[in-house]
């Protein structure tokens, strides 16, 4: 049994959802896995940067006080920043849930950084970050002898990297498709059933898909730096969004989605990655026509899904079905005990 | 860098591809895996129980005349069974690909416990094996500290077991639906086509996906015996296939077959097994009307899927399109990859 110092970079619904599972699946933790858990660290914009001393305290944060967050600021002590939040709370587990930067992933990869050079492992599930940070991070992370994961990037929960790690070695994965956006699903929907791009995009809002930003979605942002994620981790390139051939949703005809619905082969925002015989990858994210059996054609509403083709096998697609906060929280609570079976006591 | 000892017990189209397939993958399994091997031991009924001496030949069995099968006799020591043949290849991993018996798992089952008792990883393509022997080759494998693995037991090459194994940890499996058998695929769809069972039949025959007895497939023996080694590896069951209500697709009339295609809800040989309120597991095999609107809805001819339903995410769904005999192949080397990478020195 060893107890962890856990610590969280952002307390946003994905990490709230984290720490309530955590606490949902504890027994399952202790006596399946050998782990014990306490929070040591917990910061925000909202709260700063709070701690307990994770060399002394006998107890971590109590996850009830944290998720109400009422008695919290007086018991906790306050730290300047980064370096004195990891120095005081000594997390072996970092999850970073800050907020998304498609253009440079800051400063979430120097937070990262400062984790791992602390010696701790580093979970994730900013997109911003591999897709910016990926190749220095891993480095550190080898150097470091700590895990850098982040299962809940690209399809909220469904293994993806996890997979090939683990369950898929020695296949090469030659290209990908992706359906990877939930926002533009539920909106090309809503115009399929006659009604506006606006009422699609509230109804996104509604049901909590869209980014808080939604033009990131809409115009194909989110999906490019997916497939930037996957390209970069499995394919071994350098990928980076304005590499991609982009085009949104906004110029979708309400007559023509309507007519590619009824002659069944709907529109979607499709994002497309394969290696050419020159060893150039090309990669693409735009509206295309997708017939009800393609690998990906009954993926609709907030259901996310990714093709892939391998030298050992012709096509292998994982589908997540309508994830929710918890199926997030899950891909990161998985990262958890996937990094701290692997530590070497 | 390790030298592995490999033995093959059956050596048929799946044994052969798996043979091949080390060759094209040698420089790879090297540089990437630190594995080098060679092939001690090669027994089937037309070949006998072939062997190299494990511990003292240079060289294995050249894998070229292995294939070819002209040379090899005059060039091996023949022994007399499952004993001598473990004593004299000393394999570190046993490739189990020999005929299915879908009543008892035998003789597989008491090859696989020899090959644990001898000290070697149990790798089987062998569904038989795990529904009625995985209880007992389990606990023999953990006594032995070595790996008891079967990949392409179930989609023939996309991971199932692994996937739960590594990539979903301390996630409950609540049950799920298979699309498990090609052959009833193909004759399906040849009578939604005009045309008659037994030209399905003998189509699936011809792109060499039923199995050697057709009854096993079209009577839905094949799916039921994968549910069963589903339920009992990954929820803890004992699910015996008597226990499966279980229907095959003879009595599928042709009209209604056709008519089920044009109103979009083509019939499908469904698998599905479910945990009860009670905690009893419902297990069905039976044709069932599927909308393409379902998780396994596109999932035509020869490809095959599942679909998970997990407490940590309402649904993930497994495609793996149009696996072919190297992709069945491929399932066993990743086996042999994962098994001795666990290896501890």
């Amino acid at each position: 049994m060893k107890q962890y110092n856990l610590a969280f970079l952002g307390f946003g619904n994905v990490g709230r959802a984290l720490a309530r599972l955590l606490v949902a699946k504890s027994v399952e933790l202790r006596e399946q896995y050998g782990i014990e858990w306490r929070i040591t660290g917990v910061a925000s914009r909202s709260l700063g940067w709070l701690t307990k001393d994770g060399a002394n305290a006998a107890e971590g944060f109590d996850p009830g006080s944290l998720l109400s967050a009422q008695t919290l600021k007086e018991s906790a002590v306050s730290s300047a920043g980064i370096d004195g939040w990891l120095r005081q709370s000594q997390p072996d587990v970092v999850f970073e849930t800050t907020s998304l930067n498609h253009e440079t992933g800051q400063p979430a990869i120097d937070y990262l950084r400062a984790t791992l050079e602390a010696g701790a492992h580093a979970i994730t599930a900013n997109k911003g970050v591999i897709v910016h940070g990926f190749s220095i991070l891993s480095e550190l992370s080898q150097a470091a002898g700590k895990r850098l994961f982040f299962e809940s990037t690209v399809l909220d929960s469904a293994p993806v990297f996890s997979l090939f790690r683990e369950t898929l070695p020695a296949a090469k994965l030659r290209g990908f498709s992706g359906a990877f956006s939930s926002t533009t699903n539920v909106i090309i929907e809503t115009m399929e059933a006659g009604r506006s791009f606006e009422e699609g995009l509230k109804t996104a809002q509604d049901l909590g898909v869209a980014e808080t930003d939604p033009s990131h979605d809409v115009d194909g942002w989110d999906a490019t730096v997916k497939v930037c994620a996957i390209a970069n981790v499995l394919m071994g390139v350098k990928l980076r969004p304005i590499d991609v051939a982009r085009e949104g949703i906004r110029g979708l005809d309400a007559r023509k989605v309507q007519a590619a619905r009824t002659a069944g082969a709907p529109f979607k925002l499709m994002a497309r990655a394969r290696l050419g015989r020159d060893g150039d990858l090309v990669a693409t994210v735009r509206p295309e026509q997708v017939p009800i059996s393609d690998p990906l054609g009954n993926i609709r509403g907030t259901s996310l899904g990714v093709h892939f083709e391998l030298d050992m096998m012709p096509g292998l697609t994982i589908t997540s079905h309508r994830p929710n906060l918890q199926s997030t929280a899950y891909g990161m609570l998985a990262d958890f005990i996937n990094a701290v079976r692997t530590d070497r006591p």
